[in-house]
């Protein structure tokens, strides 16, 4: 059996009972470790699972597959994932790859950024499409994601925006030259986001969202630490919201009465935060 | 502190480790049972926690709800919430009294149908605005979801429609007499839901859909007697999905190959739902 374990979002408390049960079963157990992270490290999941964790990076997860479903048919293999296991496309890989082998696969669900999001006071129901955003580089500027937020917000929606993570990646330097020298690890910042936001609207000029757009900033859900801030984008660019992960919110026009009063607790400047929804909202 | 602590899913298992240790603090613990349900009891629940369980009804947590809240400054009470702490709105009504009354707030998170529903293969950053959908009644037709569901289908994202549950409901007559006489539980079934579906396009004919529109049923999600379904929705309107609680997704156009690849081994007739898929599906 594979059991695809969601861990929830913060550190190792969030497993849920069954999830940690079925971690008992495994002899071998895997975490993936390159499409989000906890915010606590490998050695404390093995010290409460009590059991030697093998990190799995992209390469191991997308090219080495076989090895993490070896014997599966006949033990139990554990690959935990932050948040719900069927978050990332790599996952639902995994599933067909474990299918094509005639390996049964249970998933042991927990929350995620996904729905997490409704610690803002917006209502999930009121979400449109979800777009990644991935760091810009000098030669590569992907924007397909702003055609997804101008289609949400022209029905009033909001929109969720994850945040780049990059671990483990090689410079293409030593990429080309087959060393496995990695980069340090880079978290994207909602100020990052934001200026990559404000930039490919400035060149395209569509009103998908302007620097007045109510946003929300959230870092590290689910944790003690956790952080929101609602302000315009402009208001949130340069505002810190401190160690990773980041997700940013652009609040669709339909926001309801209810949603926008909690949205006011957080405000980075509730005067101005009250101006802009008197100006731009219809709210009832 | 009030703690909010989503339960997920299906059984007593599924809450986290950080959710159980929350409630061994708390002097008196509410169980929300009027906007979903887990699939055990209540007393399943008060044997794993070793605390009694109150029952808040629909009335308690929106006319009384100080009473949930009494003391809360000073000790603290659990609110436990099915699937997680901010899938409904009632949930952030109580938040907001607490606010008012100078109580701190603490959500433990938790899966929910809102991202769990990822266990269909269909990826959740595809989906567009949720919908809820009660049932008719001779009178009452509400079917504002309509709008809503079209305008998902225009930029072709899927839409999942959660479907109501009656629990504690008076009769009319009942209600007009002040007899706390209360009517059996109801739950709707995708069979209900596409009847609904189905009657109200018939009716408006925009083509928001079509009884040969892919949908996916499910039910149980996260149990082990899970149940998916996947076909048109004429298919899906005779399949039996056993007991409750029963949701449906409307599969957006804009579908990934690797969506369809899962959906495909959910089929209730894979050659039909192919020739929709060939017919309907741009893929790449």
């Amino acid at each position: 059996m594979l059991y695809i374990i969601g861990l929830g979002l913060a550190d190792e408390y969030d497993i849920t009972l069954k999830g940690l049960n079925a971690i008992k079963q495994c002899e071998r157990v895997y975490l993936e470790a390159y499409t989000s992270m906890l915010l606590v490290g490998q050695e404390r999941l093995e010290s409460l699972y009590e059991k030697k964790v093998i990190i799995a990076d992209r390469e191991m997860v997308e090219q080495q597959s076989d090895e993490i479903l070896q014997n599966a048919d006949k033990i139990n293999v554990a690959f935990l994932v932050v948040g719900d296991p069927f978050g990332a496309t790599t996952h639902t890989d995994l599933v067909l790859r474990a299918n094509e082998l005639g390996i049964e696969v249970k998933a042991i669900h927990n929350s995620s950024i996904m729905n997490a999001i409704g610690a803002t006071g917006l209502q999930l129901y009121n979400f449109g499409q979800t777009i990644s955003m991935v760091f810009f580089t000098e030669s590569w500027r992907p924007d397909s994601w702003y055609e997804k937020i101008k289609e949400n917000s022209s029905i009033g929606l909001h929109t969720l925006c994850l945040l780049d993570i990059k671990v483990k990646e090689q410079s293409i330097e030593n990429l080309a030259r087959g060393r496995k020298i990695y980069e340090p690890p880079r978290y994207m910042t909602t100020n990052q986001a934001i200026s990559q936001l404000l930039e490919i609207e400035q060149s395209r000029n569509e009103r998908a969202y302007t620097p007045e757009t109510v946003a929300v900033a959230v870092a590290r859900i689910g944790a003690d630490s956790q952080k929101i801030a609602v302000g315009s984008l402009k208001q949130l660019q340069s505002v810190d919201m401190g160690e990773p992960l980041h997700s940013l919110v652009l609040v669709g026009c339909r926001l309801h009465i209810l949603e926008a009063e909690i949205l006011r607790s957080f405000a980075v400047d509730l005067p101005e935060l009250d101006k802009i929804f008197a100006r731009d909202f219809k709210m009832d």
